[in-house]
């Protein structure tokens, strides 16, 4: 692990005592004068066009300043994704949506906006806005889009806004060589990331007659560029601040309210307005993870070989193509990344739908295809009567596998490693052969195991730039500036321990503040994929090397020694030779602020782009009991084991595991979006959309494989996101060990577990 | 001049539609959730100390949370003046008071404070706090203050804090070789600046548990210091930012307010805490134009040359050192710099009294000496019979005199065509000619002239260093980044010409917003000295330059072409050979965002620490009517000349000549801080100070001697200060043709004016 002081300590976030104290500003708490506050009005219908609005009385209600209809805001089209821009016309996100929209494709389409001088006026004036709309055939799933004779739900595109197949070998050949070849259809759910902090955004025109938007946004530039593309204006005339933000998990990652908000205030002669949803809202009209339909055929042979997998893929992208096929498409290189096979065929489609908009979601596509490719994979090792984990190591990539579907050589992956340390820290034989006493009764225990390969960043699909800058204080503290985006996650922290690190000081000479404004930090797409400790990471040490070179530099002249005699430890200027004391880092920072001679402050700046990549990897164990009369499933005991390189900061290493996993046990046991046959969602709250609390989970253990990767910046790479990939399979895979059936289809909820009990119960065969 | 396509022209300032729309954000502008309000409980007699304080019924009042006594806060001393950090020990601002003080040393002194959650509350508080004290002797004058066994104002330290002695030759001997020897007492006034917006500051604990102040004022990296010695924090945990600031005038070159509302923050919790000095505490009770007493001798041939000067100066400190002796001891370097002589000597007193502390004041200290030694130069010339504006051309420094007492070069040193020039365009000898024509009667007529020499910045007596930062966005638009500070000067359009200009780009591709953040903007000592445009423009121009550099390396690698063959015209990458386009800048911004396989942001940064300066020069011709029943002046025209190199933007110079001359005028004509005898300000309010409005001026006439100087940035020199200085004695000499008598105090109000012509009417012999 080298000999780090700084990195790899669990130093206390920068900004806990500030949250504990309610002293973190989000953006809520930032308060204008002469506020006005916008609402949207919602479609009451999934798919159709508005005919007709009548304003007259809502217009009466006092404090109303004006009602915007779709033709009274700039039309341009655009897309919400949070993607990094890209020179290249076919690599960019599809630009489908206008601000407001007649053109309705999901229930609770944006259709107007009333501004008002408070919410309540805004919301009594929506009560009485009068909308007439013609209806069109609502499309629920991928394969109801794609019949023939479908409606197109934007006029200029088919329904099916991609189509790729990857993948090498001969899959029918390989096929044919398999002792066995199981085929099954497994079936996501619709999740929400419901994070703390609704979507907020407040747009005013500043003093340079630009336009500010303060968001809670995980992207601050690239919201910039949204908003300026959606309103048409140069795009350095738009400013994005992000104060502290209460979580995104990718819904932040889409500009689903800035535009709309800074078209509203150009629209009002430049007045402050806010726009903040509802938890109704924000559950229901932003974004969700992609629900996506798999057909999954495995060959296997008896000695535990896997001959081939061909994977059809069908994903619901809902009535905006939003991240679009940038999620269900991405599924067949994790597949190639982490097991071997003759063949492989990944054919997907992303289609539009009139369900909910799906977008980015922590981890991003992999939750679903893990799921589905975990699931076979067990039911494969049930097949050929081989303990699954027995079963994964067999297949597993070897370290310094090369892939060829994304080109990157995985030179550090310890799925293996983690399979094994596992199955010990687990005690997995132990469960296993305990859970042979309760395959009869009423309730049934099992043990279950699901793996995952994770990628780090975006890089070679994306572009991958990040900076950062380093300003030396005259006290010998370091303001670090960014670009990247602290959403609750500890970034910030995680940053100042490697500029830490880097000069040689300690961690609290690094000052954050973890307000981005686009204006003046460094420019970095932000904070999604788990790039930040990566991406930024390199940023944030190139930053740091050029700042320890310039304090040497002039230290060495100040003191007339050779800079390569001296170094920076611990916040002191040292002798190198002697291992004395030269000076302290306060003394040589007053003198480049005062010296009447030579005093020049001294910053570094870094601007770096990553041509590489490191994959991470990983593996839950699950333990469950189920009641077979009622279908509940009760979560004994889950493990997450990760292969995330080195560990920067071992305590929000921990708050990102302990997140994940939570987030993952959800999408497996409860958590799915439902509606109503209009299209309305029926649970968009918080008690009837079943997110785990505290309450419902058990302790969420964890462990690392800790490995200093040659690749990181740090010896890191992904951790955020991979917690949420696993555990969903796994809890179904310890389901079918408790009670022999495996269940295809998210979430595993006592309803759905019973219904799946009834076939067996009723002598039918569980396919 | 140069083809300069930027500087030079009238840009019109950035934030001119803001302001006119009210969008320009002051400090009382940032509302802030559950701010509290500060009073200032200010003593009621000059001098003595606070025996008793009786806050009971005070802290009944609704709404008060707390009052706090000296003892309840930091005890630290500091100086609140506005200097550059120094190394030096000796040369430190003398740190002679702490946030509260029982110890009185000025009629309003600073002895409790109120911390209310209204300012009414805090209002009805102060009202009833009682308060007993000892009284010690009240000292007025330097002279009362210097006399055997006057009392100690400060305890450690002599009430003559500085005594200073400069010059060269033999002024005795060189006294002796002249044929006259004029000598005279002169005296100036207690003027306030009067700038606009009223300090105020608001402190808070940010998230990162260091402290924030939002504040109005000049100099926000050296009030980060100033703060953090009153409270006794490292510098780094403070950080100040400043809006938008509604003038300064020098009043802001101290902290005046901030370290008491951090102290307060810090003791309230960290909950914000706003402290606005009310317009008769802004008045009265913050920093003046020191009052300055000076004898001074000049021995003069009949032919017109000036053997000798010998000048005595009195500075009246008030109460507290503030900036101290730089003011009053500044003097001789300037006389020397503008009239020939063979000896000089000046020496200066600054002494403490119990007025008001007097501290930075626009010119600082040139007013008042520029005063003396013009009205004893113009009486000198009318002793010899010599025309006032053929005396001091005769005895004019020629360009390129080097100033042995500043150990400056003056290379471009342009006084004689300054009074050519005024002789001219004022029509003076047609105006004097004219004037003879109204030497009896009610109403006189008279012409006078005075001329001064103005420094740039403060090298070599202190520290000159600045920083700029540009950051290249994506459209090929630029954020300037400085530490220097707009108080309302116009100093960012003229910096974002500057950029334009080196860049090679339209002014408005400059993206400036005029807060200064200490936290992350450029280190820059701030407004003052007439140095920003001068050190900061260094610094603009280096950051440009090096920012043009990369992106002219960056076009030629992308285009294949020499760097050195490419040039930026008018926002447009040009390829030299053919004089046609390459690219646009926005291509190669773009490129430098968004391309996969080298895109890097492109941002330049410099510090600069200037080892130079140059100095300035100017006179004012002014004619005016003298009733001799009323003693009313009437300035019936007046015109300033300034020698102050390129003229970054003529309209904004026009403002700044405008304001300044107005200062000037209302210096020799009305202004005056008046006491009651108690030490009360008799007119510390807009009713009584009478301060000249638009109304009361004629046209502010100007001209430039517009140069090149090879010593300025952009061929630049001080120009921000400069019109305030000649007015007053101008004015003086003008009232001294009209009636003969030379008027030696100020202001020449209608009831100076009117004493001095009992003095002649009763036949006396005026001095």
């Amino acid at each position: 692990m080298g000999n780090k002081t700084v990195v790899g300590h669990s130093e206390q976030r920068w900004d806990a005592i500030a949250k504990v104290k309610g002293q973190a500003k989000f953006t809520a708490d930032f308060p204008f004068k002469n506020m006005l506050y916008e609402k949207i009005l919602r479609s009451t219908i999934a798919h159709g066009y508005v005919e007709s609005y009548d304003t007259s009385e809502a217009l009466k209600v006092p404090g109303v300043v004006k009602i915007f209809l779709p033709e009274d805001l700039p039309q341009n089209k655009y897309s919400t994704a949070g993607h990094p821009w890209t020179l290249v016309q076919e690599k960019r996100d599809i630009q489908d949506r206008t601000i407001l929209t007649r053109h309705v494709r999901v229930y609770g389409d944006d259709i107007a906006a009333v501004v008002a001088k408070s919410e309540l006026a805004a919301i009594q004036a929506l009560a009485k806005i009068k909308v007439t709309y013609k209806k069109y055939p609502v499309y629920w799933t991928p394969k109801e889009a794609m019949a023939v004779g479908a409606q197109r739900i934007h006029e200029e595109r088919d329904n099916v806004i991609a189509d790729t197949c990857v993948g090498f070998g001969d899959v029918t050949k390989s096929m044919a060589e398999a002792d066995y070849v199981i085929k099954e259809q497994l079936s996501t759910s619709v999740q929400q990331h419901v994070h703390m902090e609704n979507q907020i955004a407040v747009a005013y025109q500043d003093a340079d007659q630009r336009w500010t938007c303060v968001s809670s946004t995980q992207i601050p530039h690239i919201c910039r560029r949204i908003i300026a593309q959606a309103v048409g204006v140069s795009w350095s005339k738009i400013r994005v601040k992000k104060p502290f933000i209460g979580g995104g998990f990718g819904n932040k990652q889409d500009a689903v309210v800035e535009p709309l908000v800074v078209a509203l205030s150009m629209a009002c002669n430049g007045q402050p307005i806010q726009l903040a949803l509802t938890r109704e809202e924000s559950i229901g009209n932003t974004r969700t993870r992609h629900a996506i339909d798999y057909n999954f055929s495995i060959g296997v042979k008896k000695d535990g070989t896997i001959t081939a997998i061909d994977c059809e893929v069908f994903s619901n992208q809902g009535g905006y193509a939003s991240h679009g096929h940038a999620i269900g498409g991405k599924g067949g290189t994790f597949i190639n990344a982490i097991y071997k096979m003759d063949s492989l065929r990944y054919a997907a489609k992303t289609v539009y739908t009139n369900i909910a908009t799906a977008g980015a979601m922590r981890a991003y596509g992999m939750p679903q295809v893990v799921f589905a490719l975990e699931s076979v994979i067990d039911d494969a090792a049930e097949k050929i009567g081989m303990d699954p984990i027995e079963f994964r190591y067999k297949n597993r990539r070897p370290n310094g596998f090369y892939n060829e579907m994304s080109h990157v050589k995985q030179i550090n992956f310890k799925v293996g490693e983690c399979l094994e340390k596992g199955r010990k820290e687990f005690a997995w034989d132990k469960k296993l052969a305990a859970s042979q006493a309760y395959k009869t009764g009423t309730k049934r225990l099992g043990v279950g195991i699901a793996a995952f390969s994770f990628g780090t960043a975006v890089y070679p699909f994306g572009l991958e730039v990040s900076g950062a800058r380093l300003i030396l204080m005259p006290d010998g503290c370091f303001k670090l500036m960014l670009g990247s985006t602290e959403i609750g996650q500890g970034a910030d922290t995680a940053m100042s321990q490697m500029a830490a690190e880097t000069i040689g000081v300690p961690f609290k000479n690094i000052i954050r503040d973890s307000f981005t404004d686009t204006d003046i930090d460094p420019y970095d797409t932000g904070a999604y994929a788990s790039r930040q400790s990566y991406v930024t990471g390199f940023a944030v040490k190139e930053a740091a090397e050029k700042m320890k070179t310039k304090i040497l530099a002039r230290a060495a002249q100040t003191y007339d020694v050779r800079a390569e005699y001296i170094d920076i430890i611990n916040g002191e200027i040292i002798y190198i030779p002697n291992g004395e004391r030269l000076a302290t880092l306060e003394e040589v920072a007053m003198a480049s602020y005062f010296d009447m001679k030579d005093g020049k402050t001294i910053t570094a700046d870094s601007a770096v782009n990553i041509h590489q990549t490191t994959y991470a990897s990983g593996c839950t164990l699950a333990e469950v009991e189920v009641d077979i009369e009622t279908g509940r499933v009760k979560l004994l005991s889950i493990m997450n084991v990760h292969d995330s390189g080195k560990i920067i900061n071992p305590l929000l290493a921990t708050g990102q595991v302990e997140g994940g996993m939570a987030m993952g046990i959800g999408y497996g046991l409860s958590e799915g979006l439902r509606y109503d046959k209009t299209g309305r969602p029926l649970n968009n709250n918080l008690l009837d959309y079943k997110l785990p609390t505290t309450m419902d989970l058990p302790e969420l253990k964890h462990t690392f494989v800790e490995t200093d990767d040659p690749l990181g910046p740090f010896g890191n790479k992904s951790l955020g996101e991979n917690p949420t990939v696993s555990p969903a399979p796994a809890i179904r895979n310890a389901v079918k060990n408790a009670i022999g059936i495996g269940i295809n289809n998210l979430p595993l909820s006592p309803e759905n577990v019973y219904e799946h009990l009834q076939v067996l119960k009723e002598g039918g065969q569980h396919v």
